[in-house]
């Protein structure tokens, strides 16, 4: 993306967490959290803290329907499993549209981490009206 | 909460955000989230990213379950609904625990606004068994 | 209600499963639904098939929505925590519009068995666009 | 399946419906539901009412658990999007296991009408726990 609509560089939260956005076309966005410290669940855990799952998936839901829309779009609502605890590493997160209405959009969200282990996945609606 | 177990500063992402435990008795819980700039889900909007708020949730759940068992539980699944946008200002979240199982726990949150608007709900089960 | 806009048995569904609407005002609704012996999840049973009461659920929320437009609408998403087994004999739900929007509205929805306990509870998103 | 512990006919709530297992095998199910009037939203409509496709894919990940765990599991919750309205005609719905934990499983579940569209996608999580 080349500083266009769907840049993530211009959402304050969104830069105080780190996020990149790796590729976005026709309804699939694969998106990237680097590792900071300041994820950790506790200061003597390499987990993740959960909170940040549930972020990176609402954001790349997102925009894999702004790859669709040219805009990003309100949540409706969000849904995530947590299948098995994140490890210390970059997270990739892979959205997909699963459907675009007139009104609704759904799209589903894997995230993996560094070792490619699937740790949760998301299901999230957004308005599409206006 | 007294530095107990129930202390939300001993985890780096819950410092990165600032979060505050207001109150923790029987089941419910009260946690404030003080405004930060960094919220923004744009950098010309008054409005936060959705992400902090699904944070805010998972977690004002996660103590409410804590508050009765001593300990804070892994997330099972969350769903988030956000029913208006959020406007700059302190969040205050409510959670209580709807159910506590021998394997899974269920809580409620709202988490209201500044002006004391219902912004988002969200319903978490979590993992009790020991 | 008498045979207006939410009436419950024009629907073959609903006569299927026996669906009766107690209330309905104002956002809020009261259904039940009379035990059957099909509702059984095995032959040596005593408790519902968990099947039953989403469906129940579902309709309630949507009735809640509907006592607010005037008309029934259809489902988003929806979103069902089990909490106890349901035992044999009468359920009733109650459902309440908790957002109506101009294309989304949300109701949630508390299912109680014969003795009075939270057997279930749902929160489902309809789309209120006309 | 030869009457063994999958059997879905031993379940009221099933024969109500009418459903049966196609396949089970190593976390995967196939179930169809038949087409039966009962099953239309309203007298005039050709569409099924969405309370039976969120029964059917509860039952649906269910015995995808179960084909991996050789026992049925009590459902912890269930996440239904309707994605389209099913047009009369049969269902299939097709389950997969996403994890099978200790205490928690997970199942993903697509609903596809009688032309191969997806109607519905829902995902639940299930009771592992012994």
């Amino acid at each position: 993306m080349s500083g266009g609509i769907l840049s993530v560089d211009q959402s304050p939260f969104q830069r105080l967490i780190g996020l990149e956005l790796v590729r976005a076309e026709a309804g699939e966005v694969d998106m990237r959290l680097p590792w900071r410290p300041e994820f950790r669940r506790a200061d003597d855990s390499d987990w993740y803290h959960g909170g940040i799952l549930s972020a990176l998936i609402d954001i790349a839901g997102d925009y894999a329907i702004a790859s669709k829309l040219g805009r990003t779009v309100p949540t409706i609502d969000l849904r995530v499993d947590y299948l098995r605890p994140a490890l210390a590493g970059d997270l990739m997160a892979r959205a997909r549209t699963v459907k675009l209405g007139r009104t609704v959009g759904v799209a589903d969200v894997e995230v993996q981490d560094a070792k490619g282990a699937v740790v949760a996945i998301g299901r999230c609606a957004y308005s599409t009206a206006g």
